[in-house]
């Protein structure tokens, strides 16, 4: 994607700051500006507007708004370069803990904006890629046991070796057009009944 | 860990840079700096050092002195932060995937030290700590079918029901004192020889 083709939000609640942001964007090649002021329902209107990558101007915020800011950036998986004036070691890694792909202590610099949004996407996407596998990985080893737990259950229970379990189960996953896992599923919540 | 107690390595091929280098970290209150220049062995001397964070310093490098530099740092699992006078996407992308905690688009200015190493280390730590997730829940799931796979092997060879092939296993892994796992791979080598 070219940069002129980024759809690019700017959060900034001082609007004369915005606009210098907006205009320093414009220049840097970037067409597509939406700028909104942070509300309550923030999170909603970002996701709306589904924007490729976020910039959060703030200076100088003080702890509060920074925790409400990193609420909001905690439910957005996009890109976020947030820029702040100054900042400790803390509030770094909150930062980063809460989504933050770039987050810049040097405040918000024109010339700058074009490596920060690059970075930006990169390090969203390398996470984002990482957490990706790492679901992945989790999510088929749970089914893994579940299955595995089913077809112990189905054995002892129905006497049947452990193919013909695994086929029984196989069979009602595609008579009802269901997951092999949610067959599984099905087949330990019945039989752990306490009835 | 305190500042003044991070073990800080700086890479730098000019010793003039290196020593301004050198001297902005001991003023942003870092104590224990070393400088290298880089050279053919350089990922072993840099193991050798073990440092807490690895700063490199390149101004404005050639396609081959980057390209060299990110063969270290893929290398190298420590917070890395590289600075560079200008770059393009390209770049900022293979920086991150080469495993650059923080690539600095900015040249290195003293007063930005301090913010920049805390960034690349909780950068760092929360990229690792989710690639140590990844792996372990992948290892879990590879080490899981393993066995499942063994003990379907000992059940067909052996004529053994689901327990009692595990129960098999287990002994095995007890009396040898090995993993589990490396019982089951000893067994799915084993009935795997083709002979």
């Amino acid at each position: 994607m070219t940069e002129r083709m980024l759809n690019i939000l700017v959060i900034d609640e001082d609007p004369g700051r915005a606009g210098q942001v907006e205009q320093g964007l414009r220049e840097s090649g970037y067409g597509r500006v939406t700028v909104v002021r942070p509300s309550l329902d923030l999170v909603r209107r970002v996701e709306s507007l589904a924007p490729d990558v976020i910039i959060i101007d703030l200076e100088n915020p003080d702890r509060d708004s920074l925790e409400q800011m990193f609420q909001v950036t905690r439910e957005l998986r996009r890109p976020i370069a947030m820029f702040v004036d100054q900042s400790d070691a803390a509030t770094i890694q909150a930062a980063i803990e809460a989504g933050v792909s770039a987050y810049v202590v040097d405040g918000l610099r024109k010339e700058r904006i074009r490596p920060i949004v690059d970075m930006a996407i990169s390090r969203f996407n390398a996470f984002d890629r990482l957490r990706r596998e790492r679901d992945e990985a989790r999510s088929a080893l749970a089914d893994r046991k579940t299955i595995e737990r089913a077809k112990g259950l189905l054995m002892r229970q129905k006497g049947l070796d452990e193919e013909a379990a695994y086929a029984a189960m196989r069979r009602a996953a595609m008579k009802q057009n269901r997951k092999l896992v949610e067959i599984a599923h099905s087949i330990v919540t019945a039989y752990q009944l306490d009835v």
